[in-house]
């Protein structure tokens, strides 16, 4: 079932490989198909090198396995508390990419300096509060997808296709699998250039309307941009 | 129509991936054939791995389309002011590479402390001022291009190939497209080297006659230096 | 003798390599076969692309070579001493790879401050103390195994797979060879997540109830994690 | 004529592009034949991609071509001063190598923080003075070598075997081109991890009798080590 979906997820999952944000088997991708409500993911533990699409797990919404001999991921609940809460998202990524996630552990919000950064993200890409130990020590990964919805009440997840989670890392998500990568990529590149260029000069600024420029030029009904 | 130029430009964008200056298909070069006046850009959003000479875009210096099937990289109006206003140059560069963006957001010229820097720029390169929000909201690329020649208004556009664009990134010239990368290189390697240098030793200096030496032994008349 | 070991000895020390932990002949793995109490480690100064098998030293305990014509690495009364204090251990890599041994250099634990640390480490990576004049110019390499010992006093050598050698860089152990390269991968990267965080914002902190959740989801007899 | 020595150089000219110490055409090895005392030195502006053995030039130590058709690189002057300062060298590398030139732009001695460091140079890595307009002005590639020779008048090359050019790049040497490449690449690595180290812990300090111990273990009439 769900073949080409499956594939897809597959190959989103070998795309960290090649974009340099993932060591180990750390990282993992997954896929929803909206029409029966099932989510496609990455196994758990499985070497990036063997891994075929038939090595994918599907589950329902609520994580039962419908199909498949391996574990899924260990992030499946996460995972699938995003797919309830976005219901427009398609796709879900979460890796331990270097820069990203040296955000995450900094703790605060990776601030939209600059218009790489605000082609993807109509704001900066926000960092989840602190999870109590209750949360953590609780069900602990669906807490994580809690924390993160949470820390989108007030945010549009089309318009911020990712956050950091605090001491963890960064999930994205998008339309689909590859464009989670995408974003995922971006993430990783936009807080490499936030570390370079807030260390070069810690009072640097942004105008909104820059920020909004960029954003709509590539996203909503005026988007005419391609580079 | 301008086989070699296509050629040329094709060739030329895709050393942007040799030195990895781009992601995805960021990143864009065209160079201009002074005698017709009319300039071969890359076009909008095609996968740098299967980019052939005949996709490059011929456009007028009025950025209508002269030949080509698909759409002119969206930068195309600001690589038209360049041409129009420094009539020395052959070729332009586009990047977001990771370093010299870097310092496009922390918005501030990058000095002039190293005789790497000076063998190919003879002083710093410079920072654009803040678009106003007129400028962002109308005819965005085209004033980008303005912001540009409004910072070189003091400076030798052949003595200062390239600049950094506030928040946004960096764009660098030649007498042709090669030349131009050949540039965009060097502004991502000297922008890396300062952010280490500064880091280091944010009281370093470097003396006015050094950076003069390196510059003019490879540059004007009595040129003489290859490594 | 000892076949399967040497093989799986100089198959880790490849591993080094391909994950960018070594420069020239930098670096050396070995393994112990607990119940003929023989150690199995990389020969002294021999280039990494012609390595083979064979090339690999037996030593006892003592440091006796048992078998193999070439000498044994400089570093084995190091990893002799490391056998012998922790005997839950299978395998040991030294390294100077670039952000741990920058760490080593500065001379101070690196902090558990994320969740790719915690799922390794239960606690931060400990910094040895100064060795003294007298052990640096008596049985160095044999001091640098002991003022490791002494510094995991009380901790738990399982709990805690690596220490930071202070102005030297880093050691890592593991069940066997494989698990010991694969902790010298992690102390590398959590290094370099360290640096950039710490950078980032000097004043940030994890709570200890997410450290020994994640610790203990990948260790002990709850575990439950695959990514 | 030399034709074993011209494949060496041409050979370790294609090291530092292994290595990543080379952009382009920048950085330059020679090697001496103590014997005749002629240089075989790279040419200027040939592209790495088609060096060949033959393309090297041979110069005598007064700078006149002794062979080759192709022009000396342009600091074969500052390479011919070493020479004839340091008899016991065989071989120069310059280098625009990323991190020793950041150190070079810093215009600071790149401190003894580390084994990795104090294994190949007993003390600091020295940075020349800043040199006078004249000297700029007047031969400045002699002068370079000059300035080089002037720091070391209370240092042994042999035991420092390297030197930052301030505001320009290291120069490194050795018994052989190999070697002199060889200390290129520790000069690179070293100047790295004293970034990230002094970034972590600007106090950092290392003890005198451990440098010693380093560097006569590798070095003198009592080394025994080999990794």
């Amino acid at each position: 079932m769900l073949e080409a979906l499956k594939k897809e997820v597959c190959e989103a999952n070998l795309e960290l490989v090649k974009h340099g944000l993932v060591i180990f088997t750390w990282g993992n991708v997954s896929a929803i198909d909206r029409t029966s409500g099932l989510v496609v993911i990455k196994p758990s533990g499985v070497a990036y090198e063997q891994m075929k699409p038939e090595d994918m797990v599907v589950v329902d919404l609520d994580g039962h396995i419908v199909e498949g001999s391996l574990k899924p991921s260990s992030d499946t609940p996460t995972h699938l508390v995003l797919y309830k809460a976005f219901p427009a998202i398609g796709g879900v990524v979460h890796t331990h990419s270097t820069y990203a996630t040296s955000w995450a552990q900094a703790g605060i919000d990776l601030p939209n300096i600059g218009t790489t950064h605000a082609d993807y993200f109509s704001g900066p890409i926000p960092c989840t509060r602190d999870m109590s130990q209750a949360e953590v020590e609780g069900a602990y990964e669906e807490e994580t997808g809690n924390v993160i919805v949470e820390r989108f009440r007030k945010l549009n997840p089309e318009y911020i296709p990712g956050v950091l989670v605090k001491n963890h890392g960064p999930f994205s998500w998008g339309k689909d699998a590859h464009e989670a990568v995408h974003h995922a990529v971006v993430m990783e590149q936009v807080a490499k250039m936030a570390f370079v260029a807030l260390t070069v000069n810690p009072r640097l600024s942004m105008n909104p309307y820059l920020i909004q420029k960029h954003f709509f030029r590539k996203h909503g009904p005026n988007a005419y941009y391609g580079q």
